[in-house]
C-alpha cells in the first residue's frame, strides 16, 4: 500500500519504553519503521522482533525511528493488559518504545491495525521523512531487503516529492505470521 | 541430581492438553521427560519446547511420556493465568500435557520448582520405566544428548536395580535460561 | 539395508587421520558410525560432516568409533587426490580417522560404496557391536535420531543374537545430498 | 580502505561463468560487489557466497555487478587448478562470474589481493558507480548493512564527486575467515 498523503496517526492508548507519548508527526524528517506485533505471535518473536531490533542497533537514532506497536487482535485476556506486554519486553530486551493499539469499542481489530488495514502480525510499516508510508508488509522480510529500503530512504531529502519505490508485499503470509481475522 | 528414590509427585494445581490429570504413579513403565518452563522464558520458547516436541515426535508414545510443567515463579501477572497459557500452548502448537506449578501461598516459587530444587526455567527432568529421577538439568541441552539418554532408558527394563548413567548437568545457565531467585 | 552377516569390509586405498590402516574386524566391540562423503557435496560439509564431529565429541572413544570414507564418484579431478582432502579435512577440522574409497578400474563408483549399495553421499552407516550393519541412510538424518540410535546399540552386549531395530531409510534424496549416478 | 582514486584493476588469469573476461572499468555505473574467497575457507562457503548469491537475486543486474574472485594462497594443490574451482561452483550453485586471481612468480598471495592489501578470505569490496573502492571488509558481515550499503550507493548519481561512507571494517577476523599470512 502507497500513498502520496501522510502515513494515518497512530492509535495508540498507552506508550512503553518511552517517558512521552509519541506521534508520527513529531517523528517527521526521520525515515520510521513501526514493526506491528502481538506478543503470543511466534513469527513477531522469532523473526520480526529481533530484526526491528537489529535495525535499532544498525542504524542511527537521529535517523531512523524504530516503534513497535502491540496490535492485539485474538487472545485479549492473555495479551490485551499493560503488564503482560511489559513482562514480555523486558524478558525479550526489547527497549525501543512500543505502543499499544487501541481496542475499538465495537470492532474485533484495534484502530490503528484498521486504519492501516493490516492484515495480522507481524506487519512491518517503513515511513518516510516527509511521512509517507512506503512500504506495508504482512508477514517476514530479509534482512538484507530491509537494510537496503531504509537506506534508500535515508538518502531522501526531507520535503522534495515523492516516488513510490517497492509495491506492498502482497503475498500469501508466511509460517509463524498471523493473518487477522477479516483478512482471512 | 541423581537418586535411587522415586522421583517426588508433581504438584499441580491444573493439566491442560489432557483429559485427566496426570501423575507419575501412573506412568511408571514409562520413560518420562517433563520440560519445566514459563510461557515468557526465550530459551524455553525458542530451544526446550520446540525439543520436547521433537521427543513426542520422534518416541512412541507408549514408550515415551513427554510432560510439560509452568512453573511460573516471575510476572505471575502476565504467565500465572490459565487463559494466558492457554493462549500460548494454542500460538505455539503445544500439543502433549501441561501442568500448571502450584503455587505456594508462602513461597515465591511453585511447589513442584521447590520440591525438585530447580533452578530456574527451563529445567529437563528425566525419569526412568521404574520412576527414578536420572536427569535434572538447568538449561539447554544437545538434542544428540537428550536423544542418547531417552534411548537408553528405553533399553532398561522395568523394575530392575537401576545405577545412575549420568549426573545432572551443575553448569552456569545458558543464555536465555531463567534461574530463580533463589538459585541467582 | 539390514543384514545379519557381518558388514563388508572398507575397500579403502589410503587412510588420513591415523597412523595405521583401520577395519571393521578390528573395531568390533565398538559401535562404529562410518560417514561417506565428498568434499564437495553440499550437504556433506553442511550437515553430515559436523554431525560425525558432534558424535565423536559426545560420545566416548573406547566405546564408539567414528570414521570417514571419501567416497568420490565424481569430479575426480578436483576431489580425487589426497592433497585436495588432507587440505579439505584441515580447513574443516575434521579430526577423526578418514579412508579413501578404493576407486574402481571398471565402474565409476569407489568399491566400498558399490559394496554396500550406497546411493550417494552423505551415507551414514552404523554398526553394531558385533559387526553387523544396523543403519544405512542417504541423505541427512535428525541429531536426536542419530543420538538415540547409538545409544540402543551401545546398550546391547557384544557377541549375542541380534535383532534389526530400524529399517534403513529409504526416503528420497534431501536437499545438498549427491545421489550416485547408478542410485538416480 | 577508501580512496578517491579508480580501485585498482583486477589481475585474473582466467575468468568463469562468462562468456567473455571482465573488467571494472566496463562495469563502471553499476554498484559492484566483489567477493574474494577460497573453495575451501569455510566462513566463505558458509557465509560470504550464499550472501553473494542473495545479493544477485535481491538487486537488479543491470544496477549490481557480483563478481567472485578465487584468491588462493594456500592449499595450492587443492583449489589452485580450474578444474576444481569448476567442480566447487558446479556443486554450490554459484552462477555469477568468478575470477581466478593470477598467481604471482615471487610472492606468496596472488596478485589482485596483494594490489588491494587484502588481510584473507573471505574479503568484500564494494565498488561504487564511478569506479571507486567504498568498502573494503575482512571477515563476516550482516545482510543487514551490506543491503543498506549497496541501497545507499545505488542512490548516488554517476560521475559526482564522492564522499566515503563508511571507513572499512578493521576488526579481528572472525570465526571461519582466513587471515592471509602476512596479515597474520
Amino acid at each position: 500500500m502507497i500513498t502520496e498523503t501522510p502515513a494515518p496517526k497512530l492509535l495508540v492508548s498507552e506508550w512503553l519504553n518511552t517517558p512521552t507519548p509519541l506521534s508520527l508527526e513529531a517523528l517527521e524528517g526521520k525515515v520510521v519503521l513501526i514493526e506491528a506485533f502481538q506478543m503470543l505471535c511466534p513469527g513477531c518473536v522469532s523473526h520480526a522482533l529481533p530484526q526491528a531490533m537489529k535495525v535499532r542497533e544498525l542504524f542511527p537514532e537521529d535517523q531512523v525511528a524504530v516503534l513497535g506497536l502491540h496490535s492485539v487482535f485474538e487472545h485479549h485476556e492473555a495479551q490485551g493488559h499493560r503488564a503482560a506486554l511489559e513482562a514480555f519486553l523486558h524478558e525479550y530486551r526489547v527497549s525501543f518504545p512500543v505502543g499499544i493499539d487501541e481496542q475499538s469499542d465495537t470492532a474485533p481489530l484495534p484502530k490503528t491495525m484498521m486504519t492501516y488495514g493490516m492484515r495480522g502480525t507481524p506487519t512491518a510499516l517503513l515511513i518516510d521523512r516527509n511521512g509517507i508510508l512506503r512500504r506495508h508488509s504482512f508477514g517476514l522480510i530479509e534482512d538484507m531487503v530491509l537494510g537496503a529500503e531504509i537506506a534508500a530512504l535515508l538518502q531522501e531529502a526531507p520535503v522534495t516529492q515523492q516516488k513510490p519505490i517497492k509495491t506492498g508485499n502482497q503475498a500469501g503470509c508466511s509460517d509463524g505470521a498471523c493473518p487477522a481475522p477479516s483478512a482471512q
